[in-house]
Parts: C-alpha cells; sequence; structure tokens
C-alpha cells in the first residue's frame, strides 16, 4: 500500500525570520519525509528561496498569495483589506480540502482571524485556544490560554477548560484531569474580577475542579488543566523561554570550575528544553478550530519550523480535530447554552 | 549618642504560620538589635508565644488586639466590622507616631486596606501598589505591581510606572530608568484592553517609555521598570518562586553524577536566591502609602519575617516615605490631574 503523504500549506510571510526560515523549513520537513508541502506566498519570493536549495525530488508546490499580514497590523481589519493575504489562501486549502493542514508562524491574530473566519470553530467552542504543557518539569500540566484570547469573560475560562482536559486526555492519558484557575491566592475572594466570577461558574461545571491555584504551583504539576486568560498564559510561557535561557548561561559560568564544558552542555541542554517544553514540539495546533492549523512561535528558525509541520502531521495522522470533537460531546454535565447566556 | 531603636508594630496574626512564626521572628529581630518590636495581637497568645523564648532583657512590648482578618476574607467588608483587628491597630500605631513602622505578612489585601484607610497614600498616588526587583538575574530591573492592585485602570499603569522610577532611581541608583509595559507583544496594537490603552498615555507620559516587552525580556533585563497589573506580576513573582525550588531539586539530580554534594549545595543555594529574589529581602514596603508599611509573604517562616521587620527597619533608617514624596515632586511633565480624570 503507498502511504498517503500528508499535505500541509506552509504560510511563508508569518514570523520573524520569514521569508527565508520559513522555506528552509519546509524544505528541511519535505526532505525527512512523508509531508507534501504547499508553500503559500508571493510566488517571485518562493521562487527566489526554492533556488537556494536542490527541490527537484521533493514533493513541494506553490500557491501565489501576494499580500500578507504583518505583526503590527489589527488582524481583523488588516484581512478585511488583504482577503488574499497567505494565511486566508492556506486556511481555503485546508476548508476546501486541497491541505489537510495549514502551519504559519504568525502573527496569531492573523492566523486566528483566518482560521474563525474561514474554518470556523466546533460546536461548543466559541474561540479558539493555544495550549499545551509550558514546562518539562510538569509535563502533566496543559495551560489554557497561552496567547489566543487576551480578553475573556468568565464563561470563556471555562470553554478553556474543557478544551485543556480534552487535551489532558487525549494527548497526555489522563483520564480525569485535575483543573485549576490560576490566582493570586487560593481562596475563592482572591482573583480579579474575571477569575471571581469564573469561580462560581467552575465549582458547578462537572470538571474535577480543584479551586485556584497561585503561580508557584505550576511548575510542581498542581493541577492537569491550569486555566487563565490568554494574556497572562502568554507572559508566563516567554517569561519561562527568557528564564530557562538566562538559567542556562548562568548555570554555564557557575559550573565551569567543576565540571568539563561537555558535561556542562549536557546539563544546560537538557534545562533549556525542560523550561521551553512548548518549543521542543515546534508549534501547537489552534485548539476547537474546525481543521488542523498549527501556529508556530514567531520566532521560529529553520528546525522549529520543520517541528511546527511535524506536529501538523501528527495532528492529521491522530485525526486530533474528529477526537476532539468527539470529546467534547462527551462532556452533557455542562451546560454550555446556559454558561453562554451569560 | 544614645542610637534610638527603630519601633516597628508586628502584626502577629497574619501569615500562613501565624502565630508562631511570626513571635519567633519578631523576637529573632530583637536579638539581632537595633529594632524595638511591639507585639500586635491577643495577650493570651501573645504570652503563650513570648513564653517560649528569653525575652527578659529584650525591647519588647505588647498591644491587645483580639480581631483579624483572615485570609479568605473580603478585607474592606471585615475590616468594617473588626475596626479593631490587628492591621488597623498596628496602622494606628504608625499613623500616632508610637511605632515608626509596621509590618505584617498578611492578608495583603487587608494591610493594604488598613494603610490606605489609616494611612492615606502620597499626593500624585491613587493606590499604593507592591513592587521591586523579583529576580537575582535582573537585579536592576523592578516590577510593579506585582499584588496589590489586580483590577487597573489605564491611568493606574501609568501612576505603577511613575512610582517604579522612583524606586530604581533611589534604591538602584538608575538616573534615568528605562520604563515597558508587559504585553504578549512588542508592537503597540499588541497586549489586552488595559496596556493598549494605557500605550497611549505611556507614550506622552515624558517617562523614559521604551514601549511594551515581553515575559522573555525580563530576565534579560531589557528595561528598569516592567510594568503590569497586580494580578500578572503576583503571578510572575510566584511562577518563578516554583519554578526556582523545582530547578534547584532537578539540578541536584542532574548534578550527583558529577560533583560533591557541598559544592551541588553551593550552585543551588545561589540559584533559589537568585529565583527567590524578593525572598532574599524578607518583603518590601507598601510603596506610595503615607507611612512604612512593609508586607512580607504570607508563606514566611522566622527568619523571613526577621528580614521583613529588617526591611522596616531600612525603609525607616533611609527615610523612604519623604524620600519618595520628594522625587514625587521632581516629576513635572506628568500630568496626574489629567490622566486622573479619565
Amino acid at each position: 500500500m503507498v502511504r498517503q503523504l500528508v499535505r500541509i500549506a506552509v504560510d511563508i510571510m508569518g514570523g520573524d525570520y520569514a521569508p527565508d526560515e520559513i522555506v528552509n523549513g519546509a524544505v528541511l520537513a519535505a526532505q525527512r519525509g512523508s509531508v507534501e508541502i504547499i508553500l503559500v506566498g508571493p510566488l517571485s519570493i518562493i521562487c527566489t528561496q526554492l533556488s537556494k536549495h536542490q527541490v527537484a525530488q521533493l514533493p513541494i508546490s506553490c500557491i501565489g498569495a501576494d499580500e500578507f499580514v504583518s505583526e503590527d497590523e489589527s488582524p481583523v481589519l488588516a484581512l478585511r483589506r488583504k482577503s488574499e493575504a497567505t494565511v486566508n489562501v492556506a486556511a481555503k486549502l485546508v476548508k476546501t480540502g486541497e491541505a489537510d493542514a495549514m502551519v504559519s508562524m504568525g502573527s496569531t491574530g492573523a492566523v486566528i482571524t483566518s482560521a474563525l473566519q474561514l474554518l470556523g470553530t466546533l460546536e461548543g467552542i466559541e474561540r479558539p485556544i493555544i495550549g499545551g504543557p509550558i514546562l518539562g518539569f510538569a509535563p502533566n500540566t496543559v495551560i489554557v490560554d497561552v496567547g489566543a484570547n487576551v480578553d475573556c469573560k468568565p464563561h470563556q475560562l471555562l470553554n478553556f477548560a474543557l478544551i485543556g482536559c480534552v487535551f489532558a486526555r487525549k494527548f497526555l492519558n489522563i483520564s480525569d484531569p485535575s483543573v485549576a484557575m490560576l490566582s493570586v491566592g487560593v481562596e475563592p475572594a482572591k482573583g480579579n474580577n474575571l477569575v471571581r466570577k469564573a469561580y462560581q461558574l467552575f465549582l458547578h461545571s462537572g470538571l474535577n475542579f480543584i479551586g485556584n491555584i497561585e503561580g508557584r504551583d505550576i511548575p510542581l504539576g498542581r493541577a492537569n488543566v491550569v486555566v487563565c486568560d490568554g494574556f497572562v498564559g502568554n507572559v508566563l510561557v516567554k517569561f519561562c523561554e527568557g528564564l530557562g535561557t538566562t538559567m542556562a548561561t548562568w548555570l554555564k559560568a557557575s559550573l565551569a570550575p567543576y565540571m568539563p564544558p561537555e558535561e556542562i552542555n549536557l546539563v544546560t541542554t537538557n534545562l533549556l528544553s525542560l523550561a521551553n517544553w512548548a518549543d521542543v514540539f515546534g508549534g501547537g495546533p489552534l485548539l476547537g478550530v474546525d481543521g488542523v492549523v498549527v501556529i508556530g512561535h514567531g520566532s521560529s528558525h529553520a528546525l522549529e519550523v520543520a517541528g511546527a509541520i511535524n506536529q501538523a502531521k501528527l495532528a492529521v495522522e491522530t485525526d486530533f480535530v474528529n477526537a476532539l470533537k468527539s470529546e467534547l460531546a462527551k462532556f452533557p454535565k455542562i451546560s454550555i447554552p446556559l454558561v453562554y447566556s451569560k
């Protein structure tokens, strides 16, 4: 039986190192095998970039799209003007079935807007989110949301919890994930308005809600699903990244008198991946959208781009979207319409 | 010349390990010298606690206060019912000049409410804040606010920046501190509603505003004053604490094959204090209030309590409040009344 290649549309214009590193990463992914790459971007740029590689034998094709959304534009306004922007063209390929998945390094807002408008969300999901484990020290702790929704309503946090639970069940094999809200104290009276209001919803949600936790509880893995708004989650995940790098540099200097360089490197490399756990995967699927859409980090170089493409391939191969759909249907206790009406 | 002892009112009922560890810490501080301790709490408890120590020669006195605010109470409502709660009695001692400073391990909300109602804020300051350097890796980066104000308005963030600048000038000797807002991207269009609205105020503030930074920029020390709402700041500072502990445990195991235990201990002890920089000082003054009020961590044991008392002593000795007052008066460019009217 000939194994079907997973077809992945790659937005070459998103990310801090676009288009060079995106195309490099896409070529790398194609070389690694089992994916067919559809590069989406201005054809002249694609040609220039591809001319740097030996691509004659690789399953790479191109779709022209001359417009793109930059990091400093309002995604909604920009996409209203640029309906044929790279993210939209890639999303349409997924919608029509010409691609099995799309991958973009951002902007996050543009990818989300595009996915929302062209693919829509799964039943029961109001807004897609980004999440997953962020620390290798707590590999069974999923943080939701880490950047897709920076201003949230209480019922949205409950929605995040629901998706986080499905993520934990499906990808971390945790049968009854514990859920906590991130706050400034464990007491129900502590927290900002958002968290205090959401607390009551969580209490009656039917989820395995263990109450509020504080920042210090995350690295200790005190809950399987930690719910916060995307602003807080995004600050945290990036803070981890920076702190890991800083600590690794410090550790190198601190250990120099005691250990040979190659052993120090082993320790600091481990530390870096434990602190940048999200980076280990190169990117994560946009959770709750009706199609496989992987958003990589804006700062991705070729290796991380290839990693994000691999995440998209895995999501297609594991039939991630349908798994999420059927898991969502198993939550009869949560009265979503009621919650939504608030 | 006989050196005057700094008189510090200590709330013995605040904190996770009250009253035992608070009294132990206060006795320790008195033993260390140059402070006079005024214990505030139920006299029967104070007597029981003091009977465990040799205190006959120490400058320790007591003021009875039978009520106190627990962590799970609403501070405002609780203090309305319990006007003679420990925090209020301690704040009144500062107000009347019977004490030079007060120290409490919390609840944070109760201490702030009490300080606001009884001591008031300095001119130009709407709400007091908590802040300071949180990472030894970035000792010249002050984070404001780290927990006093969990729901903020845009103009409040500007207020935090102002206080943070004074802190950086006065305590870190940075003559023209750079100011950044913590966000999910460096672009002005990125961020939640609060940050996006505040951006315009910051632009025209006359402060050395360098724009938005992301979580990853904090450990790198990219700004001297990092402004965020107290919810985000509190999550961050506690996350640091937890991550430091987790990393130290991991590091101990990772280094065991290479280094003798005592050298490993040296490295992990350093790591712990670098990650828990705020703990090194035992607590920080409530910034912007008209009197020296130090809030320690709720999880403080005797050593940290003694540290917090030492912070209060330093704040009194350096005439912290008046320094802040006069520094605040030097910011003529910031149109506070205009900003406040928004």
